[in-house]
């Protein structure tokens, strides 16, 4: 491996997969020019498509894989079957040190088995999270994981989502001192279950030296009250997708208001340019990557859906993060947590 | 009690009480000619007020309480000292036979503390649970419960959810038939944690004639796939907040594009009438009201924060309610739960 970046990339994963993976890395190559990419997939297909992209091609190397893993395909199946695919082999050239992340638009569910497989949980690690962004009111947007990876989470997972969500938000978001806060029915300190409770007394007790807010409410993630939202990937997986259905809803909305009357469709007319802005803001792709965090290897998820913007978007977030020394920030974290815990169960003991 | 209908109003309670409350019994009033009202609290501050509401007025009596819960009372203190106050004082007169629902847009913790307490659970009901509705794509509405009374539900207390938010759907929609999704990670059968895999198990193992359709995902609530959507009080709690930040995040954004151009606030001038539609719609008043099901007497809550529009239509939800069947229906299909988990215990004897 050479000094530059290189992000090993599913060339047939995602629903519009190899083209807007080819469209993605050219956007990509063009921002950062010292990445270097190895496509897996399709090889004459994928070649086709970056003979119309000079700047991808200029970067890229096309590394042949015979078969994909689609979008329906079970993990369990990926995993029995999977090898020898675009995913599989973009995931096995990070293990084998060829790139320093991989990047995929393919099948979740295969891509965090299989990731989950070849590149280990992290020392310390109970259950990588996968952890997405949210646009805030503020401008920016918040971090919140898991959401889906695992279905239930206990206090001390709850503690390790915090402590991963907070060292991405710092590698990502460009933030020195992220403020963290646990997803909760109220922000008063009785409220909620045990699990959670217990966890938000953990991180005080541990020596994190987090910023952390105690706990916040599911409004409080497109108001940005902290930068990190830490809960387990069945509440934050629902949650996501209800956020999701009411933001189409209210599309769904606005574009019958805008259409329904003459006044309305002049007044879009007039206001296009405003509204393509507000398309362009809404767009999911704009904070597209999901990162299954807590690994030994990068993996970087885009959107299925994604478009080349999106997709490059999932890119600029491998890069920021294979720049950054978030894993080292983990693992330092990780220990004072097992510190803590040790004198939790002394205190214990002594009781 | 007469033929007609008394409905039982807290008229202290809401940011705005009383002023609201009086507002909305006016306007509900008007829309129901044979419903009486019983106002409990501040009896000069809401004389005053009827005199400037001939309707409301007509309808109703005032029944002098001395003392109002605030809005930040903590529920146990509520129950501890809250005897006489508004809130007590209407929930009291259903209890003893004078109302036939009590409506109020107070203290929420209180609200269903004194309910729970006076009212007590319906037999075979293990936890009551706030039961609200929100706007879909297919132009009605999407029943969701719980959407807060417990922070957690086991899978028999899942199913008891679903029979009584099936009743309120059929009360409150006038469907026939409502169909019911339990909230999950995904739709296929093996997602999700336990509870609710076994909640599905045993929907279809009672004999409940319910338009059941299994597991439903975040999106579905807004999507309008089902018309019941059914979880535990914690993830519902967070997923309706999250779905409420995401509408306020996007109307800023659109706020954000049609002032910010000259163009955008011209055409947004044209468009007026459409956009003062679009916010009419977006109103969470229109679709206020949350019932606490599962109580021996019929608990509508409001909105903290509505107005008069919004309180008229959770005393709508009362009304349809309270000349409905709901609480029969329930009862009925409670015995089929009954009857197949004794079925389920002798074949696990059996076994």
């Amino acid at each position: 491996m050479t000094d530059s970046l290189v992000l090993s990339i599913d060339g047939m994963g995602g629903d519009d997969a190899p083209d807007i993976v080819v469209e993605g890395v050219d956007i990509a190559a063009k921002r950062s020019t010292d990445t270097r990419y190895l496509i897996h997939g399709d090889a004459a297909r994928i070649e086709a498509l970056l003979a119309r992209y000079p700047s991808a091609k200029a970067a890229t190397r096309v590394a042949p894989a015979e078969k994909a893993i689609g979008m329906e395909v079970k993990a369990s199946q990926a995993l029995r079957q999977g090898k020898g695919s675009s995913l599989w082999n973009a995931i096995e050239a990070v293990e084998k040190g060829e790139a320093n992340a991989v990047v995929s638009a393919g099948n979740t569910g295969a891509f965090m088995a299989i990731s989950l497989f070849r590149f280990r949980a992290m020392e310390g690690v109970h259950r990588p999270a996968l952890t997405t962004r949210w646009p805030s009111i503020k401008g920016g947007y918040t971090v919140i994981l898991d959401v889906g990876a695992n279905v239930e989470a206990d206090n001390e997972q709850l503690v390790e989502f915090a402590i991963m969500g907070e060292a991405f938000a710092r590698a990502v978001s460009n933030i020195a001192r992220p403020s963290v806060g646990l997803l909760n029915v109220g922000s008063e300190e009785q409220k909620g279950h045990e699990e959670i409770r217990a966890a938000a007394a953990l991180i005080r007790q541990a020596d994190f030296d987090m910023d952390f807010r105690g706990f916040v409410e599911g409004d409080d993630i497109a108001k940005g009250t902290v930068d990190v939202v830490v809960t387990d990937g069945f509440t934050g997986n629902i949650a996501l997708k209800t956020g999701e259905g009411t933001a189409r809803l209210v599309a769904h909305y606005l574009r019958d208001a805008l259409t329904g009357s003459l006044l309305g469709r002049l007044g879009a007319l007039i206001a296009y340019p405003a509204l393509r802005r507000l398309r362009r803001r809404m767009d999911p792709g704009t904070f597209n990557g999901a990162v299954f965090l807590g690994l030994n290897g990068l993996a970087v998820k885009s959107h299925g859906s994604a478009d080349g913007h999106g997709f490059a978007a999932a890119i600029d977030v491998a890069t920021l993060l294979a720049r950054s020394h978030y894993r080292e920030e983990i693992a330092s974290n990780l220990a004072r947590l097992a510190a803590a815990e040790a004198a939790g169960a002394k205190v214990g003991e002594a009781g």
